[in-house]
């Protein structure tokens, strides 16, 4: 697994650490992180601070997104995939989509190349707080 | 015109006032509203704070979104059409969608139903912010 994954997984890791869904996120240019984050939504209250999204604000206007790269722990749902589309991103790497499936194909359509490592730290950490906290991750995904 | 949209209206038009991007939304439930807001990436340097993402942001955190109506005085682009369809909003009513052509194909590929109003005023105050400050607008439709 590379390096970005592990800072990703770390994300994660910091939002169950603070009683949040552990998903993490980070952005890439040119082999260097531009921003990190994690889901907020319990600790923001923001229904829509998802770890991709807080990732991608957490890089502050960079105007032009076409040579990043968005790793994270998890298959982006389609507001994050939405916003990959809409930002220009290339390229999405992900630890894993057997918890949830997102929206690979609807960022295929529009060019960005999406890696699934299916990484076994990713899916047991996620398999254990859907289990644990099934209230959460179910208003979390809309539903 | 219905007077949600013309409240959507009123938030474009604060958002221009505060140096911003006029664009406005209201999420409604059952006739009455829930929450509004304005894009505010200028104000709060954010890129992801189109206005349909602050005006569901200001809703808290509902849960289930299936019965409520999104409306937004531009189309949709794709991060906050991704937003509508991953939290389960049935109905999209906007006010143009001729100074950006947004996702609504996306939409309603998804079962969303979308409604273009194509209100003048809309119309006309987008055009002129475009012209005014397109460093702004190009920047905010990540391009």
């Amino acid at each position: 697994m590379d390096s970005f994954m592990q800072c990703a997984i770390e994300e994660a890791k910091k939002g169950l650490a603070e009683g949040g869904i552990p998903i993490g996120s980070v952005l890439v240019r040119n082999g260097q992180i531009v921003s990190r984050g994690h889901n907020m939504r319990v600790q923001e209250n923001d229904p829509l601070a998802h770890a991709e999204i807080v990732c991608i604000r957490n890089s502050g206007r960079l105007g032009n997104y076409s040579d990043t790269i968005l790793y994270s722990t998890l298959m982006p749902c389609y507001l994050c995939a939405g916003a990959a589309v809409q930002f220009g991103i290339k390229k999405v790497i992900v630890g894993e989509s057997e918890n949830f499936p997102g929206g690979p194909e609807f960022m295929r359509e529009h060019g960005i190349e999406v890696t699934d490592l299916g990484i076994c730290e990713c899916i047991e950490m996620m398999k254990r707080f859907i289990k644990d906290r099934p209230d959460l991750w179910y208003e979390d995904i809309g539903k």
